[in-house]
């Protein structure tokens, strides 16, 4: 887990160091650029709208789509006074912050109150002031990724935006339903999650003077995965590990598939409806007879076996350095370090 | 009032003809290629997403700040193949989506259910559905504009993004308070209208080729215009002509320069708590007070001035033709024919 806040390299997890040292000493550099042109995106001036962007910018986060961006941009991005690095820095910032505004806007539909172990912009503010600060870092995003002046990158941007907007009501339009496939679901992790970190890559790519379908597919096949594990931890994991109640999917409607296998392998589960459960506690029980089917573990060995097929399609003349930093960071993705 | 549906030219007001006419024949043409245009943006695809964007674009609005972004445009934008009209469509078209996004969350924070007469977004398909189709909207109209690669323009855009995110969270923050003074009220205005009025005829500029401070100075002006004139309408003008109730904004708590104005001469208006105020049927009642006092005759009042000073504000050296156009606009805003 990231730290809560502090100066940019307490935001790196311990777990990313040897990522960062296997990409080049550039990379842990450029993070921290990202981490300041990030806060003076969000927040050119002092007003009180700047202060809520502030604190929901500096409130966490793992910043692993600008670091993908950053090790797909590879050496090119290394030169700090370069083109690539400008602009692999404005990738980072737009990414990160198409990230928030999602979250912020997510928070607001979902009335959700805690992430990361710390009050929502909707718990604190309410939620005009949370809807309107999603508007504001949709737009500094935008903003900052056309200082570049490239129409390719913003297209990227804005496809990821519709994609993600496109899972969030995907998501709403399956919610309560168990009468969801395994390809509806993985659709859905794509456009919720798979989307924006394959546009991190496309942009990191870009950012170098290149465009790259293999990085591509790489950082989707990632993204999914990192769904996939995120829908397992909602299942097993202790709050304190992710700042929520178990089941928190479930008390949404979210159905995800460490349910879906679980329901053909209990037929108590298969029986339940999941209107019914609406206590934190009635959460964690169904939790548990989920993960005592050996669900989850199915679902980590789908994780697993997308990020094997993600590693297998990166470039087959990419140099070992970056490969190796790219495949800590798949790994990273399903182990959770990250 | 403007049609609520079909083709291009259906849409632009008989009103607006004699500016069209005034500023010369590429006028109506921009305006319908502004409006191809935008039904591309706003749903380049086929799903359920693409269907509400364009029921969305589709549903109304006067174009009034992609005509402003076209007039100042000028002659240079005629050419139907040159650089300048693409940029001023592009131009028209973002501006148009962004006005359609903020409405759009408006509505839902406001739980606005109807909108020109027609069920809101947010009424139709919800809450969720119409945050998401919001940053749709913000995003394509970021993208769109991004397409010419001018970095000013997307600053331009971002700027007047974050005004309108500040103009609604000062409404929302003055909410119920009668506590508030002009200047308070004309910020307020300024950062609701006067931002995107400014920004689309910057963006006209822009499109020409020029940075021009006189016609920003004038679309700011008659943008707040247009919001006082709007504040008069929600005291004075039946439902038929707004498609909503009088009073609404003094059942929403957004106290406006009308009741300002008419508390200063109504001590019972005066001691009124507006949190008092639930019904529609009280809301046309206090209104029928708050017109009774003048009060909504020193708000138009106070519009045609600053119409007056925008005008006034035009650059010296400005041709007839447009002089004349901008001039019918800035009247027609306070004539409310537009």
């Amino acid at each position: 887990m990231s730290t809560v806040d502090g100066a940019p390299q307490d935001r790196v997890p311990a777990a990313v160091l040897p990522i960062l040292a296997a990409a080049g000493e550039h990379v842990p550099e450029v993070l921290g650029d990202v981490e300041r042109a990030l806060r003076t995106a969000a927040a050119p001036g002092t007003d009180p709208l700047d202060r809520a962007a502030l604190d929901t910018v500096a409130a966490g986060g793992k910043r692993l789509r600008p670091l993908l961006a950053i090790l797909v941009g590879g050496p090119a991005v290394a030169d700090p006074d370069g083109p690539a690095r400008a602009a692999v820095v404005r990738a980072g910032v737009a990414v990160e912050l198409t990230h928030t505004a999602t979250l912020l806007h997510d928070d607001v539909l979902d009335a959700g109150l805690l992430r990361r172990g710390r009050p929502t912009a909707f718990a604190r503010d309410g939620r005009a002031a949370a809807t309107c600060l999603g508007d504001v870092l949709f737009a500094a995003a935008f903003a900052t990724l056309a200082g570049g002046g490239d129409a390719r990158a913003l297209r990227v941007l804005a496809r990821a935006s519709r994609e993600l907007a496109q899972g969030e009501l995907l998501q709403r339009a399956d919610a309560w339903s168990t009468d969801v496939d395994e390809e509806r679901y993985l659709l859905r992790c794509h456009l919720k999650t798979g989307a924006l970190f394959e546009a991190s890559a496309r942009l990191g790519a870009l950012a170098a003077g290149e465009e790259d379908e293999a990085f591509a597919r790489f950082a989707s096949a990632i993204g999914v995965a990192f769904q996939l594990f995120d829908d397992v931890l909602d299942v097993v994991a202790p709050p304190e590990q992710t700042g929520k109640p178990r089941g928190t999917d479930l008390l949404d409607g979210t159905v995800t598939l460490p349910m879906l296998v679980a329901r053909e392998r209990d037929p108590a589960l298969r029986d339940l409806d999941v209107r019914t459960i609406t206590t934190t506690e009635q959460a964690a029980e169904v939790c548990d007879r989920i993960a005592a089917t050996g669900a989850t573990e199915v679902t980590e060995e789908r994780a697993r076996a997308l990020v094997a097929d993600g590693v297998a399609a990166l470039p087959a003349g990419l140099d070992e350095a970056r490969r190796t930093a790219l495949g800590l960071v798949a790994r990273g993705v399903v182990d959770r370090r990250l």
